[in-house]
């Protein structure tokens, strides 16, 4: 996990070269810490926070044990990657990432995934993300894909707004290579439905799910830098810019209403400034805002904020 | 309650100058509606967000059931105005104010209050605002204001940030005119046992609380309307614009993260544009800052973000 923040930031401050990410190690009273990197003002990246942390402890706290109760009376191990990129150019998506490892006594679990959040509507955009994340998935099993893109689409999703935060991607918990693929919470989702479908798996050890996470991982940097490098010199204006820091209101919604790791983080003493670090450096909201009819903004709307089968997206169909 | 949105509506109007609220009616399915007014880009407000809302139905959500099973196999009415000031002028404090009724069968309560969030530290501002409506609070009950203003203390308060939103005012709920005065989560906090000292006040009847509803309503203008007044011509610069800006990420923190009634709204399938309507305009987050020491930031920080005794405040002290 560390290596792969390790990989992440130098990749990124080559692709940004405009400025550095600055390091905060901190400490946990109860056991262990993390690393904080942060780049800010750079000539892609308004800001990029990547953190690394690995705590652990002599017991876990009531709101996981009641989850996973086998749990009890162990003390417990979890470690993370997480990032979150956003870019000054509207036309460059903003992008998260998050592979976190679990363990207390006999339970483990690796939980993860990436996914996109674009501005403007660039359907090859949002399919290079997805395939490139396919292919990592279909090398250590075929039904990986189907299952987290699927799951990914049902977790990142606004209900108040009924948008989905962007075009997903990978979105995983709970996997200790037994049982079906989907442990999410709603049993009569689409993800739900298709990892019933599948049933369960032949079993995997950890050493199989290690190595796809390290798999996913890897696959970040060429799902996603491609993306940047083709859109980031595309002239913008005040048009986009402001649509831009509108639809960044969604990524904080999201983020403080909906997301577990946010609200947990945050109502168990976490370090708040890493984990708020997702937060974007500046947003607007507007009251009543509605995008105006057969706009690239309407477009995002119509098609790129809903669920879409986009590694089957093909440039003419 | 209507009445009090057109007379705030009314006097914001004036008192602004260069702006006009725009209204818009909406209806709810299941029964009942409401009035959202919205002033942007006014001479002083930035925005300014009055609602009102009234609905009913023939049940209420699980979730207030859990809470009052008395009100089981009744209809419901609830009715409420609230609104969001954000100034554009640091100087100028954003303030918020919540009124609103419910009954269902035998039981009825009334609840709400106000609190005031300044940027920069001005000791008589909060002073004033706490002054004015302990004034209309002692009217009614001279328990009222000491109670619910520890309740407000304890209510506006972002438990990952260890600060109060701003300087506080009122906050209370579940008033029906019998029992205790506090009824809010925490027994052991400061609210509690103030309340507990005080033990249960002679009852009082649904015309007592109405008459105290109206008094505190009123009192708004009054306690916020000469703030204004004294800071809005005051120049302020980029630092004061930045400091404003980051400071509203706080706003939305508390809103999206603790403020049961955005949290609730949201997710009953209220009207998302009203609810949001709390949040500001343009909002800065910033990773790992800091106040310099001796400056007004970290006095707001050190003073104003925490409870104090603002109604006894003297500027001689």
């Amino acid at each position: 996990m560390k290596q792969l923040q390790d990989e992440i930031t130098q990749a990124l401050t080559k692709l940004d070269g405009g400025s550095e990410f600055h390091e905060d190690s901190w400490e946990r009273p109860e056991g262990g810490g993390g690393r904080s990197r942060v780049l800010r003002d750079g000539a892609i990246f308004e800001q990029a926070g990547v953190n690394f942390s690995e705590v652990w402890g002599s017991h876990l706290p009531p709101s996981i044990l009641a989850q996973r109760p086998e749990a009890e009376g162990h003390g417990f191990y979890a470690t993370g990657t997480s990032l979150v990129l956003h870019p000054r150019n509207p036309y460059v998506p903003t992008v998260h990432l998050n592979y976190r490892y679990f363990e207390a006594g006999p339970v483990w679990w690796f939980g993860g995934g990436a996914d996109l959040t674009p501005y403007y509507p660039f359907a090859e955009d949002a399919a290079h993300f997805h395939q490139t994340l396919k292919l990592a998935c279909d090398e250590h099993h075929p039904e990986y894909y189907p299952v987290f893109k699927r799951w990914c689409d049902e977790y990142f999703y606004l209900k108040h707004r009924d948008e989905t935060r962007g075009v997903g991607g990978l979105f995983f918990d709970y996997q200790d290579g037994q049982g079906v693929l989907y442990r999410g919470p709603n049993p009569k989702g689409e993800a739900a439905n298709y990892s019933n479908q599948v049933g369960e798996p032949a079993s995997r050890d950890w050493e199989d799910l290690f190595s796809f996470i390290q798999g996913s991982g890897k696959a970040f940097l060429p799902a996603y830098v491609p993306i940047v490098e083709r859109r980031h010199g595309m002239e913008y204006g005040d048009r986009q810019r402001n649509f831009q820091l509108y639809r960044r209101g969604r990524y904080v919604e999201f983020n403080l209403v909906y997301d577990r790791g946010t609200i947990f983080g945050l109502q168990t003493n976490g370090r708040t400034e890493s984990i708020l670090m997702s937060l974007p450096p500046l947003v607007r909201w507007e009251y009543g805002y509605q995008p105006e009819p057969n706009s690239p903004e309407a477009e995002l709307y119509d098609t790129f904020l809903k669920p879409q089968d986009w590694s089957n997206w093909t440039a003419n169909q």
